[in-house]
């Protein structure tokens, strides 16, 4: 792999409600961070004009220039590395097909590239978090949806489109829950936070268990800590549904490793044990006992934009 | 890649009844043939001397001699690239681990690689079908069992530990068919010869029919061509199940085309036109319209010596 020789990059993570936006150094180290409102934005052309002014304030801030930087790694819902655009997100607000990659090439002169968010995590594993030594390795995030970025001998696999690696929307249960993709049935609906609060009013509806409609995937742990029989077994029943899900994957790849990502992730042994153990109880006989299931090694609150910017380190 | 610049190859598919042996040019023509009756066999060390035996005659038969060849390439069940082993494969007579590459190697001093059959399949289509200009694409092999071989980015996918490609044990109902490898639901048990004629039975029994217990899936085909609803009925149903799988394999890494091969495929446009009308509405909207389904495009006779060969003159 070619190494960029300029020390610092640009990522950007582009969410529907905020873009973060993060300086980052060879290291992998977060030196500096701006943000925007995505979804104060109706007009694409006039948040990608914002979106460039913010990271020329960053780079002055910093004392750089945009010669100083190896380019802009953006992740973005639906991004396509091939096209560099972002394609009919249905989270955000500018629809249609934006030539985001082109747009932001014209106002920074810089060298910019997008791939969507989960593929741009999967990459910061692979340059600076727990995945370097690895050529075969998957990575999910759990959040709003399930999103999974995928490794095969040693590269990002984009498949002949570009939007291969969609493992949120594989059918788990063919008659089962109805999934905002309009089919029925995917990994999304049962390991997304939506999916693991519906699974805990599902319990509590049968037990005749009052809860409160606005309950989180955070409350769930703390309540489960606190001894919470019926969070408790939501999230063992979550950890059976993800561990089909992986095991189907492992039949496919037979990766090294699983990395998980995201909010649900910090319910911690409530999630994982029982993982690891409906896991290794789902997985083939040949493949027993050889995948680890591990939790991403990039911290948290800048995973997104340091996988973004390992886009263009990484060129 | 790099090629071998000798003309000619061996390659060997090794079944739990027969060993078919081909010798093949360079424009993936098998010239010759010979084999060897597997089972027969308790001893593999009298065993991998036939085989090497066989080859020699094989070559001398046609003028030529070890060093004429570029290698031996074996495709085997249960076969591992990385290890040149045949892992504990149930259809075997010959148990545990058999360093086969290392056997023949010793043999016959020629360059020797070993994968499992729908890898070898797969690189066959690769080299030599319907694959060459492709980079990401699927080859499904439906027969006894269903085996898988994957390319993705122009590389075989074999995973951290050898065994990837896995898909005959993708879990499709977690509440299924019981599985040949002691798990619930895998494709293998709805898209294999005996899990179509599963189907039938499960089909005629509903419907009170009585039915042949031999009834082979060529004679489905031939029912289904004489206007038997049942059997034409039985085509759709396994349709439906496969497209659900590749579909499910679709989300994963997104190929260009899925190739069937197998005696189930000469089902024809039984099994074919309601697989690709499935496929079509199973596939999450982005990958619609996108992945073709297509029939291999080696010689069925030969497919697997083809493939098998395929490994040594790509090398």
């Amino acid at each position: 792999m070619e190494h960029c020789n300029k020390e610092f990059a640009v990522g950007i993570d582009i969410g529907g409600t905020n873009t973060d936006i993060g300086l980052v150094n060879a290291q992998g180290n977060c030196l500096s961070r701006a943000n925007l409102p995505t979804s104060k934005y109706d007009d694409v052309e006039i948040y990608v004009d914002d979106l460039a002014n913010e990271i020329r304030k960053l780079l002055s801030d910093n004392n750089l220039s945009i010669e100083d930087i190896a380019g802009v790694g953006i992740g973005a819902p639906n991004g396509n590395f091939y096209t560099g655009s972002i394609d009919y997100a249905p989270n955000l607000k500018f629809k249609g097909r934006i030539l985001l990659k082109e747009m932001m090439e014209t106002r920074l002169h810089t060298h910019v590239e997008l791939t969507n968010d989960a593929n741009a995590a999967a990459l910061g594993e692979k340059v600076y978090g727990g995945a370097k030594a690895m050529n075969d390795f998957i990575l999910i995030t759990l959040g709003t949806g399930v999103g999974s970025g995928i490794y095969i001998n040693g590269q990002m696999v984009y498949g002949h489109d570009g939007f291969a690696g969609e493992l949120g929307h594989a059918i788990l249960y063919p008659n089962g829950r109805t999934c905002s993709c309009g089919r029925a049935g995917c990994l999304e609906e049962y390991a997304s936070a939506r999916g693991i609060i519906q699974t805990y009013k599902e319990l509590c509806s049968e037990k005749g268990i009052t809860y409160d409609e606005g309950v989180t995937c955070k409350e769930l742990t703390a309540m489960a800590d606190g001894g919470d029989a019926t969070a408790q077994k939501t999230w063992e029943i979550t950890a059976r549904h993800l561990a089909l899900a992986l095991s189907n994957a492992v039949t496919f790849s037979s990766p090294e490793a699983i990395f998980l990502m995201g909010g649900p992730v910090r319910a911690g042994h409530w999630l994982l044990e029982p993982l690891k153990r409906y896991f290794d109880e789902f997985n083939l006989s040949i493949f027993k006992g050889k995948t680890k299931i591990l939790t991403s090694q990039l911290p948290a609150n800048n995973a997104a934009i340091l996988g973004a910017a390992a886009l263009v380190v990484n060129k």
